[in-house]
């Protein structure tokens, strides 16, 4: 693909410039989950788009704005990025090798609380968008940017919006926040995403805390009730025992088993990169962890505080306790549902004195693997790669997909700059500067094989 | 009594005097959990036994420093005041209406952390001594003080010391640390102590927390362990499921039963006082839940910690969990004995992987009520409180009574200057002034009472 030679040499050329500005992106902090700077972060965006020549909106939701941008290209055909600027809360702190939001280079790699999820991958995509204006003077076809501050916490507002712009936000595909290659260096496309429902569950037993010795024998115990709620949401063998859970799953169709099989075995790695000794459920080899990962719903509890926390010891019957508890879900569970059903199990179990505070929750949903989107999208990938993409019928994560899929009915293509060990969501978050080129190079190459093809 | 018209003059007279050596003691913080100003306070009280003219050891320990202090009285008869200048820690802080080393006067109640657990009944009874200096110009019998600094983490050096000095602690009889009068201002004598075993359980599962998209369905969850293990300890009856937990334990004597039996009904109180709607394991009446409350062997949870704490939402899969756990013992359980079961019981229920961390245990013990020093205790009351103190047999709360009865052979008798409302352990900890004056009386008729006592 020679005609890709200029576009490359630009972007070879300006990458620590486009670091530059993904840094200045990450040092602003957007964190949800606190309603930390996502007013400022949006604005931030909104003047790198409106750089590149982009009619800028952005919309108030009651949550954190949506930052909508739009410029025309040489075809009449539409692609639409979404994205989002918010991250995840960086705690803990101590772990860090250094400041979450001082975005730090080291050994080829940019560290810092969101540079891979999500700030990176806007900024990439705004480089090959620079390449294309740079090289040819106008972007091959219509491009759309859809960047929300509510990712990290269930997206709020975005099913809402989407719904609600259809016209603004109509297209003819959709590339999504994120992706990254595997343990081979090869590129992923994973094709839909795993539903979310995510509670805080939470029980008060008394008005205040009160001396153990006085109340340990007669007095209801906050931090027991909720520890006997949780243990009758899952039980040892990881069974989640809220009756009609599992209800609506859709088996495997052939072709995604095929998918599956030819997954690389990551148990090695797993165990390597997170000092774990072993899965759970007895899962042994690759293919079932594969499988497992992304086709199982789950129930994690994510948090839990109650009482006393600091060193030594505090003789203390607690009077409040709480527990963050997320459920993956898989097509075609919904967290409506599985809210409702939450709510009737711990009824009938007793813990009627259990209080659910719903945080936001997502329907799965999936693109098909024959879409014709797919296909230039994996294709693309193999000037770049080396190899063309590999497909996942499922990410074990979470995500909005499913009004673009199921409202605005687009094909949803996942590319992005991720590896394994660029830790999402946990301390030292960090991309890899070779990955981040990539990405760029792919993505200039999809929109130019997009903007010509039927 | 007219013999103590003097004495109760001088009292009268010198109360805010008193007060503000309590509130200097009080400022000072020695939050044993935290070996936060330990030395420091140890210090200021050996000094304040200093001014009284007593003989001053300081032993080290290898934790907080043992405060011991002498002075020779008219009579051979030798008192030992047992009392500990540690403190809780002052935690949640934002539910103190003044700070809590700020100690803080409002009608007629000094509010404080450490006020009435335990410096307040230290400088009462230092108060009670100046009145005897003052008016007869001796004290009436030898005074011993042991004073300590780790009451709050289970008096873990207490027994040792003890022990290795039965010489320097020799004595006729100890007054305890604590006491007060119940919800119809009646001064009550604990005629012992239940025992405790307090531990930390921890596990960790995994290096880091892990994205729950990517790990919730195959890694091990820490938070899930732990709740699990819990769950094993003490079911949903509040059965406690260790074998061999309720071994040993004794049957009331008749004597017992009777004292149980004159206790006042505290069920309206308790539940206005702490907001709970109702009591644990059916109890329904007074007499059930006195008995309930100091007769029957606790398992606490005192404190969770796991994951994501924050406000909103954050998707992550804990790799640690701890909890604090203390057991309340009843004669003849021991804490050796509990912390082996509690190992067996999780090896045995497959949770070899929680970690016990122990943090201290005591066993419980009692004087009986029939011994001669316990009726000095209960009469001397009568003149200064209207009535004599009602006997109860066993406190719920725990303390190193054990190495004072079964060490040294002493009769423990406990007296002092709490009331239902004084929220030892809890926010706005505080002690009324006027039972703080009546303690200071009431030990002054201890004192001579006892040195003339045959």
């Amino acid at each position: 693909m020679s005609n890709f030679s200029k576009i490359d040499a630009f972007l070879d050329k300006h990458l620590s410039e486009s670091i530059t500005e993904l840094s200045v992106l990450t040092a602003q902090p957007s964190i949800a989950a606190q309603e930390l700077g996502l007013t400022e972060c949006a604005g931030l965006v909104s003047s790198m788009l409106q750089t590149r020549g982009f009619r800028v909106e952005i919309f108030s939701t009651g949550g954190a704005p949506i930052v909508f941008g739009e410029r025309k290209g040489r075809t009449n055909k539409t692609l639409l990025f979404y994205n989002h600027y918010d991250v995840q809360p960086p705690e803990p702190l101590e772990l860090w090798n250094s400041p979450p939001f001082k975005p730090t280079l080291r050994e080829g790699r940019l560290y810092g609380r969101g540079v891979s999820d999500d700030k990176g991958h806007i900024t990439s995509r705004l480089f090959a968008i620079d390449a294309l204006l740079e090289t040819e003077g106008e972007l091959p076809c219509n491009i759309k940017f859809i960047i929300e501050g509510e990712e990290e916490v269930s997206s709020l507002h975005l099913h809402e919006f989407v719904k609600e712009n259809k016209p603004l936000l109509a297209a003819d595909a959709c590339i999504w926040e994120f992706g990254g290659v595997d343990q081979n260096e090869i590129p992923i496309q994973y094709l839909g995403l795993r539903g979310i429902c995510y509670v805080e569950l939470s029980v008060e037993t008394a008005a205040e805390d009160v001396h153990s010795g006085l109340g340990g024998s007669i007095f209801p115990n906050a931090a027991w009730r909720l520890t006997w709620a949780l243990n009758s949401l899952k039980d040892r063998n990881e069974k989640i025992c809220i009756a009609g859970f599992y209800d609506g799953i859709q088996p495997l169709t052939e072709q995604e088993m095929k998918l599956f099989a030819a997954m690389p075995d990551l148990s090695a790695e797993y165990k390597r990169q997170y000092g774990i000794t072993g899965f759970i459920k007895g899962l042994q080899n690759g293919r079932e962890i594969n499988i497992a990962q992304v086709l199982e719903p789950t129930c994690t509890i994510c948090g839990l505080t109650s009482g006393y926390q600091g060193p030594g010891s505090k003789t203390v019957l607690p009077a409040r306790a709480s527990a963050k508890v997320d459920f993956r879900l898989v097509p075609d569970q919904n967290p409506d549902d599985i809210l409702k059903k939450l709510r009737v199990h711990l009824d009938s179990q007793g813990f009627a004195d259990i209080n659910i505070n719903y945080l936001g929750g997502e329907s799965p949903a999936r693109t098909s693997p024959d879409h014709p989107f797919v296909g230039i999208v994996v294709e693309t990938a193999r000037d770049v790669y080396g190899v063309p993409m590999q497909l996942v019928p499922l990410s074990g994560g979470s995500g909005p997909n499913y009004p673009f899929i199921h409202d605005l009915g687009l094909p949803v293509a996942s590319a992005g700059l991720g590896y394994p060990d660029t830790r999402t969501h946990a301390p030292n978050e960090n991309i890899r500067l070779d990955l981040y080129l990539k990405h760029a190079k792919h993505m200039a190459r999809v929109l130019k094989e997009f903007s010509i093809n039927p």
